[in-house]
């Protein structure tokens, strides 16, 4: 590569990096993309993997294999720990890269609001870790609670409690009754299914903030006849791991919670000195700009740019792919002494499943839901998933659970060396020594 | 279930204890299927999990589904931990289980001999975590070998030594050659492909004892082919995670080796107080009885029962197979007062494949090599792969590899709480707390 371009660093592998490195395939840089793992996630199926519908490689792609065509482009896999803005230095677990220009698209992470006992007990729904503990952990509770006498122990054990009614926690929830009510019953015919619960837990008064009230109440409708209890104003003050405690003082007793009540930018951004929000998010210009480092561009879930009415941009997967084309743009420009451009953003649209032929979806004015808004989903999830290997298995897959009722990848794989209860649960755990 | 019929516990959801299990299905007793395991593990096609061509869901089918017609069954997600033969009682991680018959099928291990300094720094390949272990620290090689400027230190990143000439060490070094020589060098166009090696050590004077001479050339002259290092006579002394030490003193730079030069019964056998042969694996009467205790059935990979030549059985599935049916039908003739039948092999021939067009086969009298056997090779393996959702996914798989010359599972998946270069190395590793 010609070391005389200027060398421009995306940290980040997600959607907004991607599209930024895409959009620059033709400029005359030289890009290293960054980012700690060395695959991209698609991260709004994750649920699936989590409720044992989708494999793990089915919704990641090899970052290499994206973007082997690219030959202005080098991938590093590490970790980014820092910035020296001065030096126009990242600092990696590998080493420090210099940059010319940098972009930090390192994405969100879920945020327990400091809540430790939250932190140690309850699962977060951000990576493929998460995804496969949860999995591992739901079929565990079954396979305890099968063998289970004593009543109260076993209804803790079937009770899975999701927080948060954003579009994370209600197809969670949904995919969670399905897998349990369609598929897990079929398994375990000693169970009885009155004492499944799922209770999804909302802060507020309606689920899916972003979505008109008429498809609101859709959703939650929708949930209710899933045998989905869904609990408005509920607000959760603790979770030791085996009871939720609610700030009313109210209890449940459940041995499996799921936080998709709360999402901020990674931890890193913390550390960088830069003015943030309160989920952490970088606070950058309309032009995605850091204010005092314009060679330094923040964009998809870790930018906070104002939408005009003094709130930021949702941490949503449009948002950062425009985010990364306008940087992407605004870059070249700068190179080529030009001014840049602001950020404004075009709303496609959202949409959120609930499960088989359930889901709502707002496109401009128009409102959908049931049956065709499921279809839309479908369609747009298969068109947007990377690689025709991933859509071609990811649909076989749907069409198998579609059609036969069935999760195929309900497989509890924990690690060989640790106990049991330990590789289940979040991390700590696994710094138990090996049993033989 | 009927409580006053016989109970036959069966240990080992593999081969020999599914056919078992199988065999029983309308046999007058109540079964209780025990494994570590909810899924049951496809081990012959494991090495393509290490170098990236099928994901780990491909290979496994949940134990619940592959057994959910089955009435007089009941499924148990324990490790067993011992046996009180006196009391006739199983011993588990979750509790005793009193037997009328016992059938232990629990399988085998990888053999370090002992060593501990290979059983640390050297990888298995006998359960899933092994197989995604290797593939993460195969393709970090790769990571780190693009970013290394020292040639020596390049050039160990990037050669992989595997240990053992049996069909698992030849398939497996066969997989990594093409896996580095078809896809990785796309990925990687920096490196060059002269600095790759992949070795395979064996300590005796040809690979693939189990075949004919003819084959066995066959095979050593197609992994050359393919660049595979093939030294015979190389008996591995020890190997601290950097090097390699022979036998011979000489000594191979490598930060990789797969160790597939031993196979044992698994360690919870030797607490059982059974007379055993050198690979751990227990004593058996010709009618796959236990002398001491006639109502302990043991089969697979962890009997080992006399051909008549003074060896026992291979470790093979087709052995554990018919040795799971012949325990079923010997149980249910002595509930009825008969005898048992003493186990007689019924040999299907052998197969080994080495990589795209290329296996060897034996088919009684008959010997295959290349082009159709490696056909006869795929269609046992989808043959014999269970569910058919596995069978299609793992097709799709394999045109997709063939035809496109691609591995599309090159994903490093290690746990996000532990730092890189420890979970990419065996177990201890994990102990370490993670880095925030």
């Amino acid at each position: 590569m010609d070391t005389s371009l200027p060398h421009v660093v995306v940290v980040g592998a997600g959607f907004g990096g991607l599209r930024t490195v895409h959009c620059l395939r033709n400029a005359a840089v030289r890009i290293t993309l960054v980012d700690r793992r060395n695959y991209h996630l698609f991260q709004p199926l994750l649920y699936q993997v989590a409720t044992a519908g989708l494999g793990p490689t089915d919704i990641a792609q090899p970052v290499r294999a994206i973007l082997r065509g690219q030959r202005n482009l080098e991938f590093r896999l590490a970790e980014m720990t820092g910035v020296d803005f001065a030096a126009k230095t990242l600092k990696t677990s590998t080493g420090d890269i210099p940059y010319d220009r940098l972009v930090l698209a390192v994405g969100g992470e879920t945020n327990f609001f400091g809540n430790a006992s939250l932190d140690r007990n309850a699962f977060g729904l951000k990576d493929l870790d998460d995804a496969v503990r949860i999995r591992n952990h739901v079929l565990y509770m079954f396979e305890r609670a099968v063998h289970e006498n004593d009543p109260e122990a076993r209804r803790a054990l079937l009770t899975f409690v999701v927080a948060g009614g954003g579009p994370t926690g209600v197809e969670c929830a949904g995919a969670f009754s399905e897998l349990i009510r369609l598929v897990l019953i079929k398994d375990y015919f000693g169970l009885n299914i009155k004492d499944v619960r799922v209770i999804l837990l909302e802060g507020s008064n309606s689920l899916l903030p972003m979505f008109p009230e008429k498809l609101r109440e859709a959703a939650a409708g929708t949930l209710w006849k899933k045998f989905v209890e869904v609990r408005f104003g509920a607000l959760v003050a603790d979770y030791d791991g085996h009871t939720v405690t609610l700030k009313s003082g109210e209890r449940i007793p459940a041995e499996t919670m799921v936080w998709a009540a709360g999402v901020r930018a990674v931890g890193v951004v913390d550390r960088l000195g830069l003015p943030q929000d309160r989920q952490g998010r970088v606070k950058v210009t309309a032009t995605l700009q850091v204010a005092d480092h314009p060679e330094v561009y923040v964009i998809g879930d870790v930018a906070s740019a104002e939408m005009g009415n003094g709130q930021a941009y949702p941490m949503v997967a449009q948002v950062a792919l425009q985010q990364g084309r306008l940087a992407a743009a605004n870059m070249v420009r700068s190179l080529r002494g030009g001014g840049p451009a602001e950020f404004r953003y075009r709303d496609p649209g959202t949409l959120a499943t609930i499960g088989r032929n359930a889901a709502v979806a707002r496109l401009g004015r128009l409102q959908f839901r049931g049956w065709f808004a499921w279809a839309m989903w479908l369609a747009v999830h298969i068109v947007f998933l990377i690689g025709f290997r991933n859509r071609l298995l990811v649909l076989i897959n749907w069409a198998w659970d579609y059609f036969f009722y069935d999760r195929p990848i309900r497989l509890i794989m924990h690690d060989g060396n640790c106990p049991w209860e330990r590789c289940l649960r979040v991390s700590p755990g696994c710094a138990t020594p090996p049993v033989k």
